[in-house]
């Protein structure tokens, strides 16, 4: 047993992952540091994680001797019935009296389509408990130093994803670009010029702040700032490691006030 | 040395709180089991926390045995000058050689004024590191069961503050309204009503699902199910314990899809 199991099973209050019993959570944006300390018991205690392709192996590593991990990876453009077969794998995982943690990166409960299986587990009859994680978007905005609300800049703030069954057409991009609110993009990387095209066409300056945070958190993280007219071209450019959350707004500049804060303070 | 303490310095690539360095760290929605890794890795080596009302006692007794705790809460309603005291304060400690980790609920830069924190710290040349948490919003959705997002009910999820220094007459609710994304509202008991008005004024449908949710993730968390036209009335004639987090849009009626199937099943 090393050192987190132990942490993990020793710690007061810490929830039980019964046998047959399946927890959906989320590990964060990618560095383990910001695995919670439920998500960590969870690793402990299982003896199957389902994960996902985006989970790093240090986090892998936090689960018991005894767990056998399984990949359930998806990746944007396969066909949909590869989430049945992940939500088939759970409940029969559950079925055969194991304990599940099925292990999304940020939160599975955020784009990760983690409440389509909490349906299919509960329809199954599967008891199941949501472990919330860190959502990609704000781990990826903190580690790039752009606030997600700062006063006198925004008291909103809009989550879109920009891929997924319905692509580009399925937001009402203007109706986002009207709130003024900055809007943070998943999964965006393939329709980032159309969905730029459609902020501008919705009333968005050409000129609006974009930040591309590429692989947020981990140690290849890269951050490039650009704007709504240039994004996609910048983009192209730049080699940004994926995964990559956009930010659009005049929130981003903030980033700058800080960095040059801390420069200027030689700090 | 206790186990949380024994295990967060053990951590292989913890990050080390040096001296006169400040964390401003989210602590989640209140659980001490949704605590990141790297938060407790700041407790563990602060020689000060600075925190606010809202952190549990049980997350605060995690704190390593020098650590010393410092209450910095505000409330709403409050002067504003309590926030420029509280980055004075942080300043101060850090000129004076303290590892400080400044604790917040939630997420430090979600509606947690973190940002005009870091401002501050960069300004007065104090280095400064964001760990995120989870933010209120997304762990009291999870805990009650009410995705954020859901394939062929939502693409986007817009966060809103229902109070502050603009009050109601910040936003514009209706080009919220109009998005058609679900709106979660953090600080909006006070401006409830006021609030529905102006959603329904933007276009929402008077049955609109509304869900409260009061002190999400702990053991008196209870919660609401209304509609925007009643929120209001419903609130006041329940005793729902604070703080809560207000979520509307018809994604709210993913939770009795949920617990439907799961008592149908007995499960």
């Amino acid at each position: 047993m090393n050192e987190s199991t132990n942490f993990a099973m020793m710690r007061p209050g810490a929830p039980v992952l019964e046998p047959g019993h399946v927890w959906l959570a989320g590990a964060g944006p990618g560095d383990p540091g910001l695995l919670t300390l439920d998500c960590l018991a969870g690793l402990a205690q299982a003896d199957v994680v389902v994960h996902d392709a985006l989970i790093d192996p240090r986090v892998l590593a936090m689960a018991g001797p005894q767990t056998r991990l399984e990949f359930a990876g998806k990746r944007a453009g396969k066909p949909s019935s590869a989430q049945a077969d992940i939500s088939k794998r759970l409940i029969e995982l559950a079925r055969e009296g194991r304990r599940v943690l099925r292990l999304k990166g940020g939160d599975p409960l955020v784009f990760g389509r983690g409440g389509e299986e909490a349906i299919a587990l509960a329809q199954a009859g599967v008891p199941f408990r949501i472990v919330p994680g860190i959502t990609s978007a704000l781990g990826a905005m903190a580690a790039a130093l752009i606030p997600a609300t700062m006063r006198g800049v925004n008291r909103a703030l809009v989550f879109a994803a920009g891929y997924g069954a319905d692509h580009v057409a399925g937001h009402d991009w203007a109706a986002l670009a009207k709130t003024g609110a900055p809007i943070v993009l998943y999964m965006a990387v393939q329709n980032l010029g159309a969905i730029a095209a459609e902020l501008m066409k919705g009333g968005l300056a050409a000129e609006t702040p974009v930040a591309a945070i590429g692989s947020a958190t981990m140690a290849d993280q890269q951050i490039l700032i650009s704007t709504l007219a240039r994004a996609e071209a910048d983009l192209h450019a730049a080699d940004i490691p994926t995964p990559i959350i956009f930010v659009v707004g005049d929130i981003v500049t903030v980033r700058e006030q800080l960095l040059q804060a801390a420069q200027s303070r030689g700090g």
